[in-house]
Formats: C-alpha cells, structure tokens, sequence
C-alpha cells in the first residue's frame, strides 16, 4: 500500500531485541533497570518491557507518569525537578504508586511536603558533571541542607541521588564515553557515602544511554535508567553506542519531486514529523535523517550516501546517490532513521508495525489536558 | 494560577493585528492574500482572518486542507508537491471546494489526473531561487512540458505559476530581503508571461512572511501566501521583519531550578514544547528563545541578556541576568518567545489566550488519522 503520509514505523523485532539486552546487561551486573518511558510514550511498547520483567520506570513529567500508572506500572520516578505546584496532582498518584520525585534546593522540598498527604520518595539531583541541572557534586552545603530538609520532612523519604550524565550526548569518541561514565561513578557514589550513615537504604542511580549500552562497570551504581536505547537513532550511530542495525524505528517519507541535476530527492516528511535535531553526518555536517530503502515488511541497511540534509516544516531534502535518484519515482517512499527518535515519536504521535498494526503513543491522546 | 505545564499563550489582540495590517496592505496593493494556515492550524484563529474578508487559503497537506474544508473554506490551495496517490481523497474534497494543487513534473500532473472525477485547479510550483522544490524558472523545456500536461488531462485547470522564496529566512540584511523580493516578482512573473496567451486566467503567486512583511511593492504578484506573520517570532525579529511587539505567542514554563553562580534558570519547557529550531541571538550563537516576564494577562518586553540557550526534551536553560535570576523563584513562569513559532504551536496542539480561555490547534485532534 502506497503511504500517503508520513509514517513512523517501528520494527517489533528490533525493538525487544534492544529492550531484552539491556534487561540482560542489568541482571549481569545486579543492578535495577529503571528504564526511561519518556523515548516511547507507549502503553503498547511499555508492555514490551514487563515482558522482560521490568517493574520500576523512569518518566519525565507528571502527566507521562499519570497515564503509565493508569496503566498499572506502580513504581515510577519522574526525573525532572519537581514543580512545587504539582503537589496535588503528585500527591493523588501516590496514594496509589510508589512516587519517587527529584529536588535540588531545601526550599522545593519543603514547598511540595507542605502540599502533600501521602508519601513520596526522594531522589537529590546531582550534577556529576554535565552542568543542566542539579546540586553540584562537590557542593557539600547545599547536598546537606538540601538532604536535612528532606528528612526532617512529614510526607518526604529519602530514597537516594541521581544523576544525568547527558555529557556523553557530546563525546567525541568511544573512549570518552567510558571516562564520563567512570567519573560519573565515582561522583554519584561518594555523595552516596556522605548520607549512608543515616539509616536510610539509599540508592545512587544513573543512566544514559550512551554510557548504558557502552558499559560493562556498574560499580557504585544501584539503578540505570537509559531510554533512547528501546528504539536507539542516527545520534547513538554516530556516537558507537549502537549499529545502525539496532535503530528500531523510521520515518516512511512519500517522494513528492525529484532534482536529478542536483541529486536530490524531496520528500514529504519535515520538521514536524522528524524534528530539528541533528547528527554529524558523512561529511561532518549536521543532518536530519539516514536514508533507507522500504522493502514492504523491512527496511534496508543505510543507502550510503543518502541523507536528509534540510528540512522545512513539511518539506525533507535528500541528498541522494545517482542510482537511488535514478530508480526512485515520485510516489514511492523512502524511509528515514531519525536524528533524535524520542523527538521523532513526540511528533509521529503513534506507531505502524512493520505488520500494519498501530501502536499508541501518549501524545496522540488528550492526555496532557486530562 | 501558577503554571504546571508549559503553555502556549496567544495575544488576541497582537495576532488580530498582524492579521488586519496584512489583509490591509494587500487591499492597498490590489492583490489577492491567501495566507498560509499552517502556522497557527486553528479553526478559531482561520475566523479571525475571516472577520478581516479573507476567504481564500493555503495548507501544507490535504489532512489540513480537510479539516479548514469542513469549517466552512471553500477556495484552498495545498503549496506542497502533490502526492498523486492522494488523488482519491483530493478528489473528494474537490467536490465540495475550489481546490488547488501544486506539480511540478508532467509524470505527477498525468498521474494525478488519472485518479480524479472533479476539476482541480493546478498551479505549477517554480523555483526562483530557493533550490528546494519546484522547476527552475529558467527551465523552459520542463515548464512546457508541464504546463502541456495539465493543459491536455481531462481534470486539471492550469490556474498560473506558484513559488517560495524560502531563501528569504538566510538573508543577512533587510536589504537582501528586497533584492529576493525584487528577483522572485521578476522570475515568477516572466514564468507567467510566457504562457500568458493560452486563454486561462493565470496567477503568479508568492510569498514569506519575510519578503510581504517588508515589501511596499508587489508588481507582478496577482497572489501573495504569508503564513507566519500571524504570530512572528524570534526568527522573524531577527530578521528585521517584524518588532518583539508584534510576536503574538509565548510559552509560558514553569522555572524548576535556579543556578545563581552560573546565573541560568531551568524551566520545564523542552524540545517536545518549543522545537528544536533556533535563530542568532544576542551574541551571535543560535538560541532557542527570548524570555519576557509574564505579568498575569500579558507579558512584558524582552528582558536584555535573557535567552534560552539550550534544550533538552523536557527542560530549557535559560542564560539570564543577575537581577532576573535573584527576583525568580522555583514555581514562578517565564514566558518565551519562541525561535520558530510555526513549530511551537504544532507542539503545543492548543493555544490559551491571555483571558484563559482555550483555542484549538488541528493537531490537538485525532484529524492526521482520519
């Protein structure tokens, strides 16, 4: 069947492949996988994960944690510094979850505990390095007060330090990754220590995917939390914390024109479909999108060569080799393997299996206006 | 009311103002506007055109063509290369409107035509600069053969010549802007002079906000088609096109951090609320946004020296001044005025005016999947 719109197709096989051995590399290392839903916003894929024994999730807002719990998930951390204001809206998913909230200033603590009735677990936002958010690690005055107004809180437990090492998004190479990673460790770990003594079984938890699917040391970590793994993008490619056979989803893209003087390919899939988001491509200049051949029930390996170097709000440009230029025609459909695909998921709003089946994604519904 | 979600605010008065300052500069010109939908997709805001006589419109998809089709638009160009396996459902619509196509290759005109049982209005889409779609204006042979394929099929009208001055968005003066203008009015209307005598009434249209913004003169345009003027942005500020006063929407994001020492604010307000997409801010680098203050029902100027410098998919960091970040505490919201407001408003899939009161975006509904 000829596509007519752009089409996120998400391939079922590669997609547990990649779930099943994070799950395996976590039971290795004894640690918990905490995976993060915010990349998939799926009860259908979510579901993938309880298969392989997953419990415990990882959200970024209320809302998102709202809707897995409604789907029976019962352990969710929302890593995101919470917004005091949302203490109703936390409150009400605790009496039914365990609800595990971050903050990063004694003043956010005592703002939500003043606002709740039930309890909710306490992760202290660690900044181990990547400069976003979170209480520096070596910042022992504000880790402290911060902790002392957690515990001598009515509503709030302390459940331990996380942090975020979304540094390793910018590694230049294999090598660095591990170093951000092993540094990570040792951070997180010694804040960890610092708090031991206070009776508390507290948790250090980190987690991206990067350092995740790259690392065999999980030393002084209890839990992880990668994400992007599940469907893995053109960014973890180029990074080498995936193969390009391991990206579990692409855009389908109808041909609207062809530019055969200029190797190009125009193709109905833009910014509002794939994102602005970028990796260095062949040729080092960003790029939106790697060109694949759509085989009806698969896709092909990348086409060399073939990429998507601009897109407008509908409009994606292709740079293409001769032959695929010359055997492409305006109706067909190339497929694309996306920059960024939590960003690319966002925008697709749902998911088409490679057998045709749809598969739900959060922000199709109406669920942030609940 | 504080903000617990990022929240796209509207200025009902701003964006009618943008609406009736177009509408009138088209009037004093004697040319037809048919400004793009695609900026804001709303059935309220598309009435609020109306109340200023517009009654023809353009779209980016035959989705959005059929939701403004069933509010009433009755006279719809679709400015995308069409896809001619979407003849079926151009056919339908066609039924009922006055709808026009774009093509840019006999293969699609033929190929379209085949499909269809109501009349359809075809516009050629010409490329006069820009490089992205269309026929090279000087390319005589392909327009021949273009234009006698839509002359000859049983379905087509040829209505005239249509182009996009995209280009217009990379200019580095208001006075590259002129010149663009200046060599799109030349080229698209000698297009449309050389087919001039085959009895239809042809159309040369064009159109950017950039270029209709600015211009004051607009001779050998019958049709111009700006979209985003609607609300303006950061991009459009930039670019000398409009003023911060004109720029009718703001993402309203709740803060969730505050780093003195670094002098940044972390908002809830991502790449799933804002888009990916930058301009060059205060310094030279590419920023995501300006930040004003909200002031309960509407928000200031831009606050110097205050920009979103980075996102994530749920957080922004804000690089501000000291007096900003000493006066914002965790809970309170900053507004934002985003880089590419065409984006941000896809993201947001709703807008709420600075009354309170919720406005719809196409892409709130179910409509991509009906």
């Amino acid at each position: 069947m000829p596509f007519t719109r752009p089409t996120l197709l998400l391939d079922e096989r590669r997609c547990r492949d990649n779930i099943r051995r994070m799950s395996a590399k976590a039971g290795r290392h004894g640690i918990r996988l905490r995976p993060h839903f915010k990349t998939h916003q799926s009860l259908a894929v979510g579901r993938w994960f309880r298969d392989e024994g997953v419990a415990a999730i990882t959200v970024s807002c209320v809302d998102m944690a709202a809707c897995f719990a409604a789907d029976g998930w019962r352990d969710i951390t929302i890593a995101f510094p919470v917004n005091p204001h949302d203490a109703g809206r936390i409150d009400r998913l605790a009496a039914g979850s365990r609800l595990c909230c971050l903050v990063e200033s004694p003043a956010a603590a005592t703002m939500l505990d003043g606002g709740l009735e039930n309890r909710v677990d306490m992760m202290i936002k660690v900044d181990t390095g990547y400069g976003r958010t979170g209480i520096r690690w070596e910042d022992e005055a504000l880790l402290d007060s911060t902790v002392e107004a957690v515990r001598r809180s009515r509503h709030l437990r302390l459940a331990g330090f996380l942090t975020h090492a979304g540094h390793s998004y910018r590694a230049a190479s294999v090598a660095e990754i591990a170093r951000i990673h092993g540094e990570t460790l040792a951070r997180i770990s010694s804040v960890k220590a610092r708090y031991q003594s206070g009776g508390e079984d507290l948790v250090a938890s980190v987690g991206d995917t990067p350092c995740c699917s790259l690392a065999e040391d999980f030393r002084g970590a209890d839990e992880i939390r990668p994400g992007n793994y599940v469907f893995n993008d053109m960014q973890q490619v180029t990074l080498g914390s995936c193969s390009p056979r391991d990206v579990a989803v692409a855009v389908a893209c109808p041909v609207v024109a062809i530019h055969a003087a200029r190797r190009e390919i125009i193709v109905h899939g833009g910014a509002v479909h794939l994102s602005k988001d970028t990796y260095r491509g062949t040729g080092g200049d960003p790029v939106h999108g790697q060109v694949v051949e759509l085989t009806g029930d698969a896709w092909t390996a990348p086409v060399r060569g073939a990429q998507l170097v601009s897109l407008s709000q509908e409009h994606g440009k292709i740079r293409a080799p001769e032959d695929l230029v010359a055997r492409i025609s305006v109706g067909d459909a190339l497929g694309v393997l996306p920059a960024h695909s939590c960003l690319t998921a966002n925008l697709a709003r749902g998911y088409t299996t490679l057998d045709g089946a749809p598969l739900d994604h959060l922000s199709g519904r109406e669920w942030r206006r609940p």
